[in-house]
Order: C-alpha cells, then structure tokens, then sequence
C-alpha cells in the first residue's frame, strides 16, 4: 500500500450472509480441523459436509499433496490448494485463511470445473456460483477453446485428406497425382 | 438449503483485513456513492480512488448500461456487471452487495483481462490477485485457447500453400479425376 497512501487499511469486512453468498462453496473449520461451517451451495451436493465432521475426512488435498493438519494448511496459508472432495470427487480450487487468534480457518474457493456437463452432472446451476466469481466464465472459454481444437482438427483432417501435389511419376505425359497423395 | 438442514446459516464472516486480501480489488461506497474502501491492488493501480469520490465519476457500468445511482445498483444487484475505471479503462467484472441497513455498498470483482499482456502493462503481478481467484487460470485458458488458434490457422495456412493439383490444360488422355471431387 505504500504507493496509494491515500486508501486507508481495510475497515469494512463481510457479515456472515454477505460471506455466505460471496463464497457459497467456502469451507470454515475449528481448531481441531472440524467443519463449522459451509457454503450453502457446497453443502447441498455434498451431504456428508456436517458440522463437526473432521476436513480430512471429506477431503484430500491433491495440490500441494500433503497431510491436512492445521500447522500444515497454516504453513502453506499462500499456496494455491486443490481439494478433493472423497465421496464426489468434487475438486474445489482456493486458497486457506486463518482467522484472527484462535478463530477458525476458513477454505475460499470454488469448483474447479472444466466441462460444462458435469455442472448438471453435479446438480450445481450457475446460480450457485456468486456472482463475482469467474469460474462460470472460465468453463465458457474452455469451451470456446475445446470448440477450436476441434475444428482446427477436422479442418486438418478434411485439408490433409485433399490430394496435393505428389511427385509425379517421370515418362508419361499424364501428371496425375499418386495414389497415396490421394488420402 | 432447504436440502442440507445440517448446515446452519453462516455465523462466521470475513473480518476487514481477510477480506481487504480477499478482495485485492473491491470497492466499498457509503450511501452517497462515495468511495469509502478500496482493495489494496485496486488502489495501488488507480491512483484517483480516494475517499470520498464519487463512484460514477470514477467508473462508468458498461455492463448493465445505466446511470450509476445507489437504487440502479440495488434494483440490478443480482445481476453481473462490467464497470469500467474512467482514467485507465481497466474494466472490473463482479456483483455489488449491499450491506445490511444504511451501510456501504460493496463491489466484488476483479479485472477483466484476457490478454496476459495487459497485466504487465497495468503494472499489475500475479501477486495482485487473491489465490483463491481464478481470474488467472482464466488467462491461461484464454492464452491457451488463442495459442490453439493460431497453431489452427498456421496449419490451415500451411496446408493450404502447399501446391495442390491445378486445373490441368485438356488434351491428355490422361483420366484425371473432375475438379469437383478432388476437394
């Protein structure tokens, strides 16, 4: 902040509803890694999340790969996590952040899903997404992006299939292509 | 919720300084629409967000178009919007949230950019986005999908140069096949 003194640190932060609706697939866990709390929409396609269950029993984490103790997630509290959900397969990208004192350790993040058929697959509609977050528009251009391999791929598939000029066999006055360049 | 009644409503929300780092790039308006809190990235990057201006004078709403006014926001809150930072044309993608009784109005979103180049050229580093953004990954598959691109069309560009079979002069007995057929 030292380049924009002029915006003072944060005083406003998020009511619980406001939290709620801003990470509907966030996690909140105690001390002891058990859950507390959950994003209304994870909670929905993931029943086995109740209160008190313990983190690394619904969950492995796949990146970093580790074992999920609280010294373990806070000494990687700046790491790009992906969890697992264990009975869905469910993978959530985010991040961990500890909570002020002894308060809870909160999971942000969201569905790491790269085919819009598993969204329905999964139950989930876009409406369980907050509004703010891109991952809706991130699955659109990794679709876009699969439409455009799959055309640059039939495009070399129908161009390579048109015969092209093959050298030609010497000593006769037809310059017709080879069989093999016909494929 | 009605379907995961083991989940209670959110108790725990985000305190000032989680969700300052949460959200690197909100903005926090009081009842006049005058800035009250900006993310630190945000800030760091317009440097005309002080306290107090006023949001409209600062950011225009391509999308929805309208006239920025505290009932327009929160007529279309639940709807995504596209504002645009006046001075710099740095466009931010995200949802307003109004917080309960006569509090701020919050904006959370991040930028939108789809050309990894820009994020130099705004003098931004991944370190500027939360981790649990996926504004990033969007960049990559955006990058991605463009590099497919570009391969697509180099090797249509390619395929097509090659020398193909021109319309041959008549008078050869040679049993070429009709043009039509050969693509």
């Amino acid at each position: 902040m030292s380049d924009a003194p002029t915006i003072p640190a944060p005083a406003i932060g998020l009511p619980p509803a406001q939290f709620g609706a801003a990470f509907p697939f966030h996690l909140a866990v105690d001390r002891d890694l058990r859950l507390v709390q959950a994003g209304a929409s994870l909670g929905r396609i993931c029943p086995d999340l109740r209160p008190g269950v313990r983190l690394d029993e619904v969950f492995r984490s796949i990146r970093p790969e580790g074992p999920i103790t609280r010294e373990w997630i806070i000494g990687h509290q700046a790491r790009f996590f992906l969890l697992e959900h264990r009975a869905s397969a469910l993978q959530l990208r985010g991040g961990f952040v500890p909570l002020p004192g002894d308060g809870p350790l909160l999971f942000l993040g969201s569905p790491w899903i790269t085919d819009p058929a598993e969204i329905a697959r999964r139950g989930l509609g876009f409406e369980d997404f907050a509004i703010h977050d891109p991952a809706v528009d991130l699955l659109q251009v990794f679709q876009a992006s699969r439409n455009a391999l799959a055309d640059a791929k039939r495009l070399a598939a129908k161009l390579t299939s048109q015969p092209s000029c093959a050298p030609r066999t010497s000593g006769s006055g037809c310059r017709r292509p080879r069989r093999p360049s016909w494929r």
